[in-house]
């Protein structure tokens, strides 16, 4: 396998000797490296894969995940990512579990973790809340382990929170790496992180939220573009102009999807509800004022039906490169026509990049079990030579 | 393992190639050979067990399950079938998903799919609905098989729809093969499949439609007895009585009980709804007319009431061959004084055959996972023999 | 691995053999050897794990989990379990399963068990039902197992019923063992199993029933404390006396908490309701009086209200001996403070024991490992020894 020796050299070039026994919880807390030997790690899986050669490395162990709200996509990323390694699912489920009965975290996180390798969880819907909530399970983890608590440290995976959700941006950028041929052509490409109308309300910021604070990484160029009161969570926009100088890209804010699109190389057309509102929403929740919540809800469509303009249609895209800049998308997205009356993006636009948006989503399951890999196993790129050499097939034909 | 080594003999006498990356919806659908196939690897890979030796050709995959209606057997079946292969469950859930959300099937199917190796459906509610479904999803795997988002084709397994309950009747024939020592012996037996009557109602079709598409294709007698009114899908009806021509079998309908077990070799007394009543109720569901439904389910019982004589005990038996047929049933039944007051099967009749109708069940999960080994594996004879040379213990003792 | 021989040594000398393909549902129906040798199995299987030898002695197989109350805690050692000797849960949810629609315990215990290895079972909210209806599911499946149903007999492991808790008490034992160096340290030693304060309702009396139970056959000082009205079932108590005159150890009752934990070397303060209280509910259950079960509700939770003073705290810890006792507990507790205003146990005291009862927790997925492993494997110390020359890795690092 020509390609996975390359990428085994390429890793041999990245320190990343710090990921081991780590979370992953914000893209913008690792370094370069680190996201570079991600990806690399999930290139060398997806092909070792689609070599029939098995990347069991757990005989056994438990992967658990805690979703604390819906998912269909990551839940079954995750499910893979973990089968892939040779890990069971356990579904800590809030409502089987007692931990709604005043248990504290702390305890819960140690009592599943006995014999688990890998923590994965969404935790989105409250501001200031679901990123808290890792890093809390995490830390119980931690000093679980160093009490002797637990035999092994169980690594956080962040499926999705209020800040970022890694697991999303690292799959979408592994897509842009492998549309434009390599992760160098990145530099100055310009990508549009635009808000669209969307007739539901309330959607999470961590979508773009992490697209601003990953690819600003890479030396692109990223406009982020919503109508004006739909602004993101302040330090993650000024973690992303700061990643830009760093990385001699650019950031700039814009208040049209025109402008954004204007000669763009990707445009990611996506709803979400502004940082004000989703915190009022919260407090409004620690309050457990219903009525509050409604009338939020009620103010916030009214304000989102103002800007049905912002759509992803052909006359829009014609404005990007060439009128063929790639159209990008966490799916699933609200499609003019299909999935309601107006959304965020025309079902034609929606249909010429289908094909590419599924690539695009099947990357998630190989960068949530890179991730994994390079939190457990020491020295990874030994191992990976190891199962080279053991060569057992993932499927006896 | 000698039997093994003649059923690996009998196999290599079928004509089974096209059974490779295709769907189990309906076995109308396959031809002898192909059934023939599913019923000697059910048979190899229940011999191996038992000898113990590993059948697990996956050393990682997922296997998913999607339920649209309650099941315990067939559920257990599923996963039983998936462990043994080495496949993991991944139950598609829509109370936790987002499809309920207006996601499409076919964005769904592949979002599932990217290491998933078999989807197994029940969708039997509504006429219609199911199979038509099953085809959808199916459509859609191998369209992204086609377009290299997903890296196999999942293989698609009828887990019970409107039309047919495969895993059903084929491990009802595998039972009926062991019960008569051989397939042959089947030619000329004459079965009654019977409606028998029920306090609950709106059971499926698709067990006596299953039960009389299949049983006609191995030159059995098949007499289908119900009450006026009580008719099934005229189409499958018109297939079964195709099938009987075409085998050398016959096909016949009675109106009472008693003649179709005059003389019979096997009955197959089970409760279901009137094709017409499940047509109507699917039309008041889709209108959404609760109301309708309640008065139609009335009317079905007041109307079922008329029937309690369709009763499967000790005198009814009596009319069959020496008094003594073989008494099937796919569980769980109505049995008088048991689970209900009046009932299908009397407790008498029941108690007599309660180890055989285990022993009918206990087919299911073998059958099952003979259609993924047959779908999944290129080469089936070689695979099995490689299996048995490697003489991997299932349970290291 | 010097310590593993010597353990496999002592398993050497130890009677086992009748726990061959026997459930685990009381530990006073198991003989002293019987319990060591789930003790010395479980420390086996702890120690192969951390010297990274996998113990998957399954290579495919089910284990069925049946939780009849909500659980974290075992609901995960069992999983953890069941994964180490590389068997895979299925959850029998009655919610999802047909069960509930009068399906018979025998039907669905065989339907769910073609490939189970082992069912474990929580059952334990009404007196009379829980144990009874493990040896109902016991029965079953031993059945089915004779009549040729099932290829291999699953075990029923006790996952808590309304008798004992057999996997709790053992895990505690362990900890004890490990605590004082040595199984015959326990001789001599003073538990103080005594009723705590808490302003929920309900609790089992399976924690205290399986702690008297059990340590009163180790030769420990057993005293056994409650306000008046709160006794356990009679039975159990009348075990506990005969096995502490059978070990040499004493058992006796005390009404104060202070009296209890006079001198004592271990202490677990536990919260519970009166047996006569729940003998009472399950009969109001039965009846489906639900105003008379809010009744009692009420009435008890203003008994225990006066017995508010029965809280482990500082001052309580001082009377024990050197004031520095062992303090125990299954988790979650009530703690005053943090999960409530005053509850079984002081912030304190919790706190400086916490890293203690993790680990006490912590033994539980070895010790249903081992119940599982002495059923299932004939010869243990050959397995176990085949295991580790083996000597495959649970984790390719």
């Amino acid at each position: 396998m020509k390609n996975v020796s390359e990428m085994l050299n390429k890793l041999s070039n990245l320190d990343f000797k710090n990921m081991y026994n780590k979370d992953f919880l914000l893209t913008w807390e690792k370094t370069h490296d680190e996201l570079e030997a991600v990806l690399t790690v999930a290139e060398i899986l997806k092909s070792l894969r689609m070599n029939n050669i098995s990347t069991r490395i757990f005989d056994s162990g438990l992967a658990i995940s805690q979703f604390r709200d819906n998912s269909t996509r990551t839940r079954f990323s995750f499910a893979s990512a973990a089968n892939l390694l040779g890990l069971t699912v356990a579904d800590l489920d809030e409502g089987k579990s007692q931990i709604a009965h005043g248990e504290t975290v702390r305890e819960t996180a140690n009592m599943v973790s006995f014999m688990a390798e890998v923590i994965g969880i969404r935790d989105d819907m409250f501001i200031g809340k679901g990123n808290a909530y890792m890093r809390e399970v995490s830390k119980a983890v931690q000093q679980g382990y160093e009490d002797g608590v637990l035999e092994q440290r169980p690594t956080i995976v962040n499926l999705q929170c209020d800040i970022d959700h890694p697991t999303q941006s690292m799959a979408d950028l592994l897509h842009l790496i492998n549309y434009f041929g390599g992760i160098e052509n990145l530099r100055g490409k310009k990508i549009a992180m635009t808000w669209a109308y969307s007739p539901s309300y309330g959607k999470p910021l961590s979508v773009p939220q992490g697209i601003i604070g990953l690819m600003t990484r890479m030396g692109m160029e990223v406009v982020l573009a919503h109508p004006e009161g739909y602004g993101l969570m302040p330090e993650v926009v000024e973690i992303a102009r700061e990643n830009a100088k760093q990385s001699g890209g650019k950031f700039s804010i814009a208040n049209s999807m025109q402008e954004a699109f204007e000669n763009a190389d990707v445009v990611y057309p996506k709803s979400w509800a502004p940082f004000w509102a989703m915190e009022m929403r919260t407090q409004l929740y620690d309050k457990g004022d219903f009525d509050g919540i409604k009338n939020l809800e009620k103010e916030l469509l009214a304000e989102n039906a103002k800007y049905k303009d912002w759509e992803c249609n052909k006359d829009m895209m014609k404005l990007t490169k060439n009128g063929n800049a790639l159209y990008m998308h966490c799916l699933p997205a609200d499609i003019t026509g299909v999935s309601c009356k107006a959304g965020e993006v025309s079902a034609e636009v929606f249909e010429k990049y289908r094909v590419e948006l599924y690539k695009e989503a099947g990357y998630k399951p190989y960068i949530i079990a890179a991730m994994i890999f390079l939190s457990k196993v020491e020295n990874p790129i030994k191992t990976i030579e190891k199962i080279i050499n053991n060569g057992k097939p993932r499927f006896l034909k």
